[in-house]
């Protein structure tokens, strides 16, 4: 069974009644919540747990970290993001969302800005699969209609994805590569965009669809980490180059 | 220099009267004239020519190949098709515009069925940058707004595009990958979506600069066919695996 | 229960001894038993079966093909050809083994020629893994070591795979991009480049793990077939271009 | 004109006898000698200059830095490797060269570790094309062959190349991506392997003709750097979606 923990921030839950409505106990239990209707093992942590819950145990027995963030990304500790990357390296899966995009361990791992435009205003938008062989759109048709979302327009300041799985259109007339994966070290990557604190995007049946079929994706492949550092020949390397055989 | 030959169908600008007053002399006519604007040696081919234009001759002396194509693909004869995928594959460029998505040339360098959504509506479209950093997007902005375009839409049936350039935006709420690039052999085929044969989009002087940048980026790299066949070795193969030195 | 039709060319091991020696029931018998050690349905089909063992009913309960080729490609009917084309477009995941790189389908795929060096010199070979991540690769170790494997070398005239694999390293001093995945419509393809008619690859524990984890990754994404063709807006497209709100 | 600023770390040269005889002057004065061949503006800048010679003038003056280190990459200060760092993003080009591949730089914008084998033996060897469609191969055969160079071997972590360039092959029996291009912001990255301290490989002159064809093909794009941040729809937004036209 696949270990997921659900990070959240967990701040503007506690603070504003707007977010608090569309989800009193945290995004991160609506997220665990639909994730247990699954084969997932689920737990949670948040940003004001000791070691923001991101304990080297806990780690050490997730296959597949979530991660959404949005006002506190510098209140995350360099210590924990440094693990937090390490176990990427090693292995680990994780489910980057929505404002996550300018996370600390999100930027380390792309490498760029990770910078966007973006605007609330009650927008609507359709997330378009452009990846129908891909496994992560299982079960999806052809677009994906959310009633609200925030607009994330490009340029998004991200490395080339290795696969684009979706790309969303915003009536404002701006489009975003909203679903995209990586391949870090031995760990592999899923962004996803849907998921403002005050609209009810993790509610919709086909974005959890989605979550879902991303942390199957993300699994950790049971294979060893890679030996690193000086090496042996594996053959011989007295004979010279030539055909003199 | 840069030698271009620009090949277009040339059937609609001879039987429609909104075609040909467009392009009344064609619409390679005009994408030549701009391109004669800059350093590119142009000549022009069209499918009504002996050979559709396209002799062993001109095609050894075409550095890049732009191609337009839509009502008659198929009279297009499978040994010309051929014999520019063979140049391709030996380092000819290829440009192909619009509704040459689904070219035979395009068909057989990709491999799929290039299919595609469209919708002729007189709709306007914004064509986003989403490779600032691509040669192909020299000198342009954020986005390219066209006043009219035909309206493709995803799923664009392609092979991963080596660069996704462009991702087009239009108002009844599709998104495109209006520009993509691929290798294949030792060239070079850079897809870009305008050119309805009704709309002034080979008029536009941004859509012109696309196209100029794209000549220049497929432009042929000076480097030997590879040698494929039997093999002999380029050292002693008898040692053995082990690192018994 | 993924279904897996085992094809193979089955010309070599009716006439030549050395690789009856090795294959006696058949290159495809070989593959069908291993598989058969895993939750697989196996079955197998053959060039010279009628319509080479690929009817429409046979492809039509066909999740994942795989095909091994070599001096018969020509043999292989442009119209099964086809079929089998349309039905990778469809989701239908395709394994091509070894030679089959020059086989009609592969190279209908890939659009290019396919072409590599090669020597047939008893050569051990040492296949390294460059994607760790990949779920191809689960339960493989940093490389996997042949006794014996026939030397492909660069340049494969294949396009940028959308997943590289493995590189393969040979004693005479040749490099070969070994394992690599593409997604052509909605179907997956992965090629890998063990197989020599005369070397008993096909028993080596670790290129079975490999196939078998090929065979996996190519099932079919459970995912409408996308539409194409005219398109009738999704939203009002009476609006102009414009701040006007 | 081309401005490139060449960095070198310039330790080894002055405290080992074996490196200084090779390069006297420095990696970096062999390297500025050669690109001065051709139209290039060339400076030089080394570690323990202030500011490691990279001032903010300096790269408000560079097109493309190029980027040799090896024993002092933590000598480098944070300061100066984000001020790099954002040059990138912002256009200017990066040419990182051999054991520049654990440098603070490239680390930062790769996102992984950067680690891989290494091996001191006297080896040649020899760096396959596997692009030949790339300007950076443009006049270089099917392989160079280094009579001597360090050894490095897969796996190498770095993230997925958007180009890979050049393979190596190693008659130790290892394989390494030698050649990789990446895209970061609006800036271009070209890794190239050769260039161990006590190995005249700076001297080859298709080694030469490779790091030429790198600056040139990471050169900036004439491209306003996009605009992130809020960001005020392009089109009316009271629209709802549906067909209601």
């Amino acid at each position: 069974m696949i270990q997921v923990t659900v990070w959240n921030e967990f701040r503007h839950e506690k603070t504003d009644e707007a977010v608090k409505k569309v989800y009193p106990e945290g995004i991160h239990q609506q997220i665990a919540q639909f994730l247990k209707e699954d084969d997932f093992s689920v737990r949670t942590a948040t940003l004001d747990e000791p070691e923001h819950g991101l304990t080297e145990e806990v780690l050490a027995n997730t296959d597949v970290l979530i991660w959404w963030g949005h006002v506190a990304h510098q209140e995350v500790s360099d210590e924990i993001v440094q693990r937090v990357h390490q176990c990427v390296l090693e292995g680990m899966g994780l489910v980057v969302l929505h404002s996550g995009h300018m996370s600390k361990i999100f930027m380390k791992l792309m490498g760029t800005s990770c910078d966007l435009k973006w605007r609330e205003a009650q927008e609507h938008c359709r997330i378009w699969t452009v990846a129908p062989s891909h496994p992560i759109v299982e079960g999806i048709g052809e677009y994906i209609e959310l009633e609200q979302e925030e607009m994330y327009g490009e340029h998004f300041d991200i490395p080339t994805p290795d696969d684009l799985i979706f790309i969303s259109w915003y009536p404002g007339g701006e489009v975003f590569r909203s679903g995209c994966t990586y391949h870090r070290g031995n760990g592999k990557i899923f962004y996803f965009q849907p998921g403002h604190e005050t609209y009810p995007s993790y509610y919709n049946k086909e974005v959890q669809k989605v979550i879902k079929n991303g942390v199957r994706w993300c699994r950790p492949t049971q294979n060893a980490y890679p030996n690193y550092g000086h090496h042996e020949p594996l053959e011989s390397i007295t004979n010279k180059k030539g055909t003199e055989q």
